[in-house]
């Protein structure tokens, strides 16, 4: 676990401070839950989990960092010294990682002290809003490519290094196979996948004596990029050197197309690999793809066996960001709603059932307060007690494979490209439906509140 | 500097395996620059060079490293020992860190054994493309908010922890004056700034209760968050703290809006807080602000001293990526061109100029060869020679003065928050025109060349 504790806004500890000095530290409860869905989408894989887990249990500040904090002016040394000892040691739920969520679905609740609980705000989003985006948007490429191959090759691309590292995370938990970045590979076992660049055709004389000096090292694995020149060229110089590999008991494994009209062209070079009994080299495509277009091109009879997507599936773009949030819910006075219009909150410590059919499909999820009973399994567990992790750490093959079984278990309409908003159904409980009401009533008729 | 070798696509180590095997390890240089702007972008700030140096001149692979490549079963022992030794042993020219450039124009040029200049690729991408965009945006919403202060508030939203630091550091170099990144601002000496949140407001009986609170704890510099029940109403409770801390010798430093009307609402609680006598009690917003939405307040006659930009600053969503790529230009055999009609590459080893006018305002930029000589000042410099830094560690501040300055001279119709495209000229050197020209013939000529 990288160091954290100073990974966090400085509000976190102008707010700890005031509740420091203001005697406010009692026991409260906070909710991360994600506002909406982003247009077209259909669910969240919640994501993160596992690293949010980590970071709540490491919080620790060092002395050059309490050193740092004096040296701004703001805080007391009384305060400092709580900081000095400052660690978690509250309650954590949490959906298991790779859950499919929908908005206002406590992902993770926390139960602490307010200063403990106010502080893990930023870095659990921080983490949490990333790789959920990530994992769910490579969910949406994998859905749409069918049964065809999804690789991450969004290394380049990525908002920096921990982007890659847990975009390429996230991406193989929501289904992707592969990944481009080699340190992801080596960190998290994910299989890595490569390719070569045009710079490698550019290398030598001809693409052709280039295909011959990729395919001497890789004998039995090379995968060729023919659109440095004219890509139907190129799938005829990769013929060649399919046939000379076959002399030498090799075998090519795939061409990849990166320019042009990838339908129309996949086709033809399928028909020029075929012709020359070259039915097992695999084609594979990318340029700029997302989920809409690998559905066009699907649409439109391409004759592709993977995708390899970068940009769009590491950063989510246009998306970029989720609105996973924060919120205060319950404290020692009671549940705490916010009342403004566009940011409303579920008050109260809540626990999220899910409701299952006979055929193992979900049929709607029930927030409801914790403690009441309902049908479907609950979904928040505890992860986090007394400051110790008590989740079993799992494997990333394992939250992948559950990830993946939640995900075939939605209802398909979900799972299109183009989702339509409030397809599955989220229930409030009529105990949750009655604390929402007499906590508006509560407030509407103080005072303070009119305008 | 954070281990990065590994931060890498594997299509670098198998081109290089096959380079190795095929001894094509001659002197090669590769262009690093960006395709296009995005829409309404008039210009980037170049960023990160200052990182893709550090990462150039340590690029090592570490035993266990070449352990996990081992077994992977892609790559001889004979090349996995010359990775042992690997190292970046050539010549970097880069432009200053936070200077402007447009598409096209080379930002890095690196000249290098061939491996050791292809390796560099993916990680001087991730690098470059991520810390450039940001640095960009910030000065967007920086030109936006005229004189107002711009401070970063992305942490929560930020692709990762990565994102989050180099983040707040390319949004200063690109003219916030803060961050509330408590980590970013040990890091990088960035000035810190921080309000507190609805939570904070909520946990107390009354809002006004919470407000006193947090001005005891910071009676000369505490912002109060005024729109958790009812803006208006925050701001008269706002007004009452500021004269009790008066009534101490103590003062209110600002209030925050974070929903609602913003324009209408910063008039009326300007009005309320003038009348009350805190002229000096400043007005600060939030509330998914960009350059547009910052604009559009400005001319609706809002009056906001200071934004913090979030999400959308932090990630420039919904650009979320810009096009930096790196391609081959020249090796041994002489200069090098890509020609595929979306992908052209201007060939050979270049140098950047830039012509200045009588008034200090950038007037144009020329793109020539190498050697070439030419009105203006040449923009790349020598940064890495022979593998070691020769270029000089600049401090941030330096860095962001200098980017500053930078903008003051380009030309004002760039730096509108609709800029269009082409407003800026760069001229193609006649030398390089020729090259071109005598390139796309030669690579016509080619039969491998036709459909």
């Amino acid at each position: 676990m990288r160091e954290k504790t100073m990974l966090t806004d400085l509000y976190q500890l102008t707010m700890n401070a005031a509740y420091f000095d203001n005697d406010k530290d009692e026991v409260a409860t906070f909710d991360l839950f994600i506002r909406k869905l982003p247009e077209d989408w259909g669910y969240f894989i919640a994501n993160g989990i596992e690293d949010a887990i980590d970071y709540a249990t490491s919080v620790a500040f060092k002395p050059n960092e309490i050193e740092y904090l004096r040296g701004q002016g703001l805080f007391t040394n009384a305060f400092l010294d709580f900081l000095e000892g400052f660690r978690f040691t509250g309650n954590i739920y949490a959906v298991k990682e790779g859950t499919p969520v929908f908005p206002n679905e406590p992902i993770v609740r926390v139960t602490a002290r307010r200063t403990e609980a106010q502080f893990l705000e930023t870095a659990l989003l921080n983490i949490i809003n990333f790789q959920t985006m990530v994992a769910t948007k490579a969910n949406r490429v994998v859905n749409a490519a069918g049964g065809a191959a999804v690789v991450d090759f969004g290394l380049r691309r990525a908002q920096g290094e921990d982007a890659a590292m847990k975009g390429a995370r996230a991406a193989y938990i929501g289904g992707a196979v592969a990944t481009s970045n080699v340190k992801a590979g080596m960190e998290f076992g994910i299989p890595i996948s490569g390719t070569h660049a045009h710079s490698f055709v550019m290398s030598f004389p001809t693409e052709l004596e280039a295909f011959r000096a990729y395919a001497r090292t890789f004998p039995n694995n090379a995968t060729l990029l023919i659109d440095t020149y004219d890509t139907i060229e190129g799938a005829r110089n990769a013929a060649i050197v399919a046939k000379e590999l076959e002399a030498k008991d090799g075998r090519l494994g795939a061409v990849r197309l990166d320019s042009g009209e990838l339908a129309d062209l996949s086709v033809r070079v399928r028909q020029i690999l075929d012709k020359g009994g070259l039915r097992y080299v695999k084609i594979v495509a990318s340029n700029d793809l997302n989920e809409y277009k690998i559905e066009e091109l699907r649409k439109r009879g391409a004759k592709i066996d993977g995708y390899g997507v970068g940009t769009e599936m590491i950063t989510a773009k246009p998306v970029a960001a989720i609105s996973g949030v924060y919120k205060l819910v319950e404290d020692t006075d009671g549940a705490k709603i916010k009342l403004s219009a566009e940011k409303q909150t579920l008050p109260g410590k809540k626990q999220l059932f899910r409701v299952t059919g006979t055929d193992g499909k979900y049929l709607h999820d029930i927030i409801a307060l914790d403690g009441e009973e309902h049908e479907g399994a609950p979904l928040l567990e505890p992860v986090v007690l007394d400051g110790k992790r008590v989740a079993e750490r799992r494997q990333l093959s394992e939250i992948r494979g559950y990830a993946l079984a939640c995900v075939e278990r939605l209802p398909d309409a979900l799972k299109v490209t183009k989702a339509a908003a409030r397809l599955y159904t989220i229930e409030i409980s009529s105990g949750l439906q009655r604390l929402v009401t007499s906590l508006k009533e509560r407030y509407s008729a103080k005072p303070v509140l009119t305008a």
